[in-house]
Order: structure tokens, then C-alpha cells, then sequence
């Protein structure tokens, strides 16, 4: 039994931070909570975790990412899509190697946990490595095989992707950190009949389907196109539009579209720096909120964004909305940290998590306020959402077990994964300038 | 002599990063440049910095800020404008004190050279107290006393500030690291004599004039209902628009006024976070930019930001551009670089900063490779834009001297300033529960 306690607490969903007050962590849960002096009274045996001049809050949901893509990050930006994708990424993914995943996500994973991460999710090609990075260094994920009608060059044909999606369905069913979901790409690389077998898997299992949607104004207009209805009616149309689906993106929505995606439960990850960056625009966020949607905030991948900081991706989603709208109540630090936390949790299927309250899982992060640019702290909230970075995470911990202590992470070796992607990305220079 | 080296070197200005090369430092400028073994076989007699894994870039130029305003960091966030400064900010800078303005501009420092910030606008009160911190900490600063109509807490009614604005003029004339500029804060708190006023004293001295300029909507509209133009037509009709003029904002323009400003040669300081977070909108970036002005990038003040870190603000200026222009190939890393290094300082007066060639002065930044989420490295430009943050900088060189060596200021007690800022804070607490 462990006490742990910290200057302020941040207990998420809206709450008022708590100070000097202190979390009790047994079998992986908060079994309670409440003032410091209290809790270290009624005690007396736990071992006793002071934080001090630090902010305690729930682990941050990475709701949409293709975690492994730290091998492609900075390799070209500044791009059109289409030239990036087929002079980079898609003439290297063509010869993509299992142990290049596998060390690609380790280092997204020790990058995620540096930004007070606790859960993400994933999609991309050999999803098995990382599973087995997820596995070996603590964190909690939902991931699942990227499925497309062109040939993969992990399962080849598209049946043998449903079939290797199955197995990991079976293989890690009731895993206590991991859950698979069905990852159909995208509407313009998914056939209908693929994107309905795809549902019936989601549903034969009960699980989730991930799944990229109207990321930009080409693919909205291609898809009209191609089946006479936009992006959101043609998944409806094929069944796909409920409580089971996680969308990425969800820039170019209309009205309409708004309230489809509310009425059927469709949960939605919004990456608002790579939508940015890729200049596919901004996501209408706040209709979004209001009208009922589970939003969560993701990264996307870090070759499009080009980092996997949830700290900063949760201030540019509020910055981002108070600019456009001209207003800067929208999108307040507290609704920024919820969808970074509690809705993000929701979308990913692990309702429990995103609080730090009594009986949840005891998945937390903890930031020191030592630094210069966090002083004064008038307001532990404003400094977790509009000052703090990426860097300033101290500790980090997953069912009531640290990952992080003090800078330093436990589960694996860091120095390892960044020499490996070193070299991988030695390799990829070689192949590239093969190609040229 | 010193020779400086690593693995890359960013000399700016669009220039191709350089890969194992060197500088030569010698009294205070770049006497050499070249490979680093034939410049360490040319200087013999040099004592060798080598940085190994890192990137060398020019030191960064802050276009804007109000530096001591950290002591109000995070004091309110998600408000209207007008509810922000008439119920927290104003009423304690009613109370502002001359040590609140030094410890808070010393704590700003710190966080500045954190960010590889060697040299910033500044515009506040009891502008004597930031020349102080400015002087002691070894950074440099073109700066001004903030003028307005209404009486000031330093100086009292306007011909006192004008006197003193006059006094540093001459106090500074010929500072190696200090400008003093004119800075009559905006047209709707300066009438027109006022600012007439601070061109005749900018004239007269030969510095710049500073002034936030069609920062909202707002501003707009009340310029123009009160002269019958908008803001840079009325100060165009006053005689201010010209190459003194370094503009704070400049959002709300037309295309008109886009090309008034660029006829004039008026340098615009672009705050893209502090924007964004008041709901002030977007700046026309790419079209001053090709309409040939010289724009460089600010934090604005930490108090709407929250932080004071260029690199994020470089990258939120890139990523803004392609997203609301739906093309990612808007404002390149090179574009943003460039602004907030060579035409930042151009704008400050100093054109011969925000470059490392051969007899600049050495005013240079560094930063590790080595963290996460810096690897791989394709590109160092890429890295320092699009992956690096403020906390990466290791070491600062301004003119010559380190200021920051290996995490460590060298030139002031970080910790101090720090705890300083902390007593403050909790002055300001007391003083606005005794208001409510």
C-alpha cells in the first residue's frame, strides 16, 4: 500500500484541484482519497510518496496514433500529402520490417510516457510488435492491425489481415493493459464489403473499430464521388455508424454530420497539429462537445505532427478554437484536459480510466513545478494545460505501478530503443537514396 | 579564441544545414567558419567547445513580449479580454511595484535563454528595472517604457514618460546590448498629439517605435469610429508609419493595409499563441511576408500565452498558416526559422544578428540531440522546428560569452529569481482577495 501525495491534485472531470491532499494505491487502485493529514493518519503502515511542489493528475489518452512512425519523424515536412506519402513514406513502408515497428514503438512509448501518457491508441502495419512493446514496458493501449484492399506488407492479401486481426482478438482477450480493436484505414482504401466484414468483427467480438474519417476536404470529395454520399452517410449506410466507432480526425463535418455522429455515439479523436500541419484544417470541436460527442485528443502519428506530447497537442486544441471563433472562453483549460483524459479514456473502451477517484485504476502523472516557466502557480490547472511541456513529467505510473520515477524510466531501456532507431533510420536513408 | 563545434550547425537565413563544422569566436564575433578538422588544424592555439550530438543554431529574437508580466502567469485564463484586465491584471498593476517588475523580468530571462532567446523586444512599466535584469543577466533587449494618456503607476501623467523615455534614450545611447525604443502603447490609449509626441522623440533619437497594432476586431472598429480610419491609415495620417515602426499583432488587416505597411517598410511583431488564446484571430503571415515585410515572431506577454518559449511559437506560427490555408506547404520550417531568428532581429534594430556567418556576433543557442523525442534526426532543421522544445537548449552564447552552459545560467541565480517570483505571487493573491 502506497500513500502518494503532491502540493496539488488534479483529480480531473471538472473538479476543483485539490491541495495537500494525498492518494492511497493498493492492487492497482486508488482505494482512496482525501486531505494529506487524514490519509497518513488512518494509514499508518503505507509507504509514504511525497511529491511536493508538484501537480498530480490523471494519466493523459493518446486517442489516435501510429506510435511506431517515430522511425519516419522529420524525414520530409513542408509537403503536399500526396508528395510525402509517395516519394517517403509509402516507397519505405513498402519494405517495412517487423523489429522496425517493434523499436519504432518502444520509442514512441518512452516519448508518450516522458508526456504523461498512461493509454493509446494504435493503428499500423506488424500491430504484434507493438503489442509486445506494450507488453514489456507497462503502458496500457487499444491497438489493432491497419486493414486496406491493397496488399500489406505484413499479411499480404486483405483476408488474411481479418483473419490476423482475429487472432489478436482471441489472443488478447481479458489482457489487463491491452485492447484490439478493428482498424479498417479509411473509406478510400476500404471497400465496402471490407468495411463490413471489418464491423462484423467488431461486433462478433464486442469491441471497437478505429477508423480514419473526413480528415480532409479531398477525401470528403472523393468518397462523394465514389458512392454519392459523404464520408459519415456512407459509413452509416454500410452499418458502421455506432457506438462501437472511433474516428480519427472528423475535420470536415458538416452540421448535419454533427448530429449524426452524436445520435449514433460515434466516439471522435481529434489531432488538431496534424491536421495543421497537413493543412487538412480544423475540427469543429466545440459544436462537437455540445452537441453530446466523446471527443479525445490525439497526436496522430509523429511523422505528421512531429512529436507524441499530449501536453502541448491538449493546449494547441484550446488555443486553436478561442483563435477561430474569436472567443476565448471556448474550449477552457478544464474542457481540454477532460477530452485529454476522461473522454479520452471513454473512446478508447476504458470508461474507468481518466479520474483519479476512488476504486478507479491508479494510472497517473506527476509534473514538478520547479521550473522557471512554471513559476508562480496561481492555478495548477493553467499550468498543466497553457504552461507546462512534455518535459516537465517527473513520474509516471500504470496500475498503481511506477513506469517513471523521477525522469527515469524503469520498465525498459531508452537508451536501447533510441540507438536502435538510430540505426533504422541509417537504413532508411540507404533505401531512399536507393530509390532516387 | 574558442572553436565551437557539432554535429550540425543551422547558420540561418535559408541557408543548408551545415554538418560537422565550426566556428571561431573571438572578442564577442564569428571570425572564421568552416569544416571542423580544417578549422581546428587553422587554430591551433583555440580552445575546442565540442557539442557532439547537437544542433547549433542562431540565438532566438523574442519580437514581443512584456517580460516581468510573469508574475502574472496563469493568474486567469478562458476570460473575456475586457474581464481579464479589468478584474485581475489592472487592478494589481494599479499596485504595480518597481522590484515586482525586476524579479519578474529576471524570472523571465531565465525562461527566455531556456528557449535559446538571446534578444527581445520589451514593452512594460518601470522599464528601468528590466535594463537592470537586462545588464545583469548578459541577454540583450531593444526596450521602452510603455506611454499612454492615463496616469502611469511609475511615472504619473504622459510628459513624465516622455521625459523618461528621453532620459534612457540618452542613459543607453551606445549600449553594446541595450536599445532603447519609443513605445507609446496603442492608438486607443494614446491620442493623436501623444503619439506625435513619440515619433518626434523616436525621430529625434534615431530608435524605433513600438506599438501593439490591429491586435482584434475590436480595436478596429473603435480606431475607426473614432478617426474615421482604421489603425494604420490614422497613424499613416500621423506621420508614424515608416521603417522606425516595429508593429506588435497586426491581425486584423486588409490587403490594402497589407501593402500600406510593406510600402512604408513597417516591421510587424507576429504573436501567434497569445493571439490564438485571447480569441484575437490570425495574423496574415504569408501575405505580409510576400508583400515584403519584415515580420518577426513574439511570445507577447507571459500573462496571455502562458510561457515565453520562441521554439513552440515558431512551430505554432508554421502549423497555423497550413491549416487555414488547408496547404501544408505554407510557411516551411525555413520561413519560420528565419523569422525568428535574422528578421526578428532586423525588426529590433540589430540586422546584424540572426545569423552565424563570418563576423556576426556570437549570439548562439544549442541543443542536445539526445532526448526521445528528438530522434532520429533527418533534418536538424526540421528537429528544431517541428520536434524540439524549449527545455532541449542546453547552452547560450550571446556576444561571445556564455550566459547558459550544459542546463545552467551562469550569469544570475535562476533559483533566486524563482523564489522571488513566488513572494510576489502570493502579494498579488492577498491584494486581489482584498479587492473582491
Amino acid at each position: 500500500m502506497q500513500i502518494i501525495c503532491a502540493q496539488y491534485i488534479i483529480s480531473g472531470g471538472h473538479e476543483i484541484p485539490l491541495i495537500d491532499s494525498a492518494i492511497v494505491v493498493e492492487n492497482g487502485k486508488i482505494l482512496d482519497m482525501g486531505a494529506k493529514d487524514d490519509i497518513v493518519s488512518r494509514y499508518p503502515l503505507a509507504e509514504i510518496i511525497d511529491f511536493g511542489d508538484s501537480i498530480i493528475f490523471p494519466g493523459l489518452v493518446n486517442a489516435h496514433t501510429h506510435a511506431s512512425m517515430t522511425i519516419f519523424r522529420g524525414l520530409a515536412d513542408d509537403l503536399p500529402l500526396m508528395t510525402w506519402l509517395e516519394n517517403y513514406i509509402f516507397p519505405v513502408e513498402r519494405h517495412l520490417k517487423p523489429e522496425w515497428v517493434y523499436w519504432g514503438a518502444k520509442l514512441a512509448i518512452a516519448e508518450m510516457l516522458r508526456s504523461g501518457i498512461t493509454l493509446f491508441a494504435d493503428m499500423y502495419l506488424f500491430e504484434e510488435e507493438v503489442i509486445k512493446a506494450v507488453e514489456e514496458t507497462g503502458i496500457r493501449a487499444t491497438l489493432g492491425e491497419g486493414l486496406f484492399d491493397f496488399p500489406s506488407p505484413n499479411y499480404g492479401p486483405l483476408e488474411k489481415g481479418l483473419a490476423l486481426t482475429e487472432k489478436l482478438l482471441k489472443d488478447y482477450a481479458g489482457h489487463p493493459r491491452i485492447k484490439v480493436m478493428v482498424c479498417p484505414h479509411a473509406a478510400y482504401t476500404c471497400s465496402p464489403d471490407t468495411l463490413k466484414a471489418a464491423a462484423a468483427i467488431a461486433e462478433r467480438y464486442d469491441t471497437l473499430i478505429h477508423i480514419h474519417l473526413s480528415e480532409t476536404k479531398d477525401e470528403v470529395a472523393l468518397i462523394k464521388a465514389r458512392y454519392g454520399q459523404t464520408p459519415p452517410f456512407h459509413l452509416d449506410s454500410l452499418g458502421l455508424l455506432n457506438e462501437r466507432l472511433l474516428v480519427a480526425h472528423a475535420v470536415q463535418l458538416t452540421d448535419e454530420e454533427i448530429e449524426l455522429l452524436a445520435k449514433r455515439q460515434v466516439k471522435v479523436a481529434h489531432c488538431p497539429e496534424s491536421n495543421l500541419k497537413l493543412g487538412s484544417g480544423v475540427a469543429p470541436v466545440p459544436a462537437l462537445l455540445e452537441a453530446g460527442v466523446c471527443v479525445g485528443i490525439g497526436t496522430d502519428g509523429p511523422a505528421s505532427n512531429n512529436d507524441l506530447d499530449l501536453i502541448g497537442e491538449m493546449r494547441s486544441a484550446a488555443l486553436i478554437q478561442k483563435g477561430l471563433t474569436f472567443d476565448p472562453t471556448k474550449l477552457p483549460a478544464k474542457d481540454a484536459l477532460n477530452m485529454a483524459t476522461s473522454l479520452g479514456a471513454k473512446a478508447l473502451g476504458w470508461p474507468e480510466l481518466g479520474r483519479l477517484v476512488k476504486d478507479s485504476p491508479a494510472d497517473l502523472a506527476v509534473i514538478k513545478l520547479s521550473s522557471s516557466h512554471l513559476t508562480p502557480c496561481y492555478d495548477p490547472l493553467s499550468i498543466l494545460v497553457y504552461s507546462a511541456r512534455a518535459g516537465d513529467v517527473t513520474d509516471v505510473m500504470v496500475a498503481g505501478e511506477f513506469i517513471m520515477r523521477d525522469g527515469r524510466i524503469l520498465t525498459f531501456d531508452e537508451e536501447e530503443a533510441k540507438k536502435k532507431v538510430f540505426e533504422i533510420s541509417q537504413e532508411i536513408k540507404t533505401l531512399l537514396a536507393g530509390q532516387n
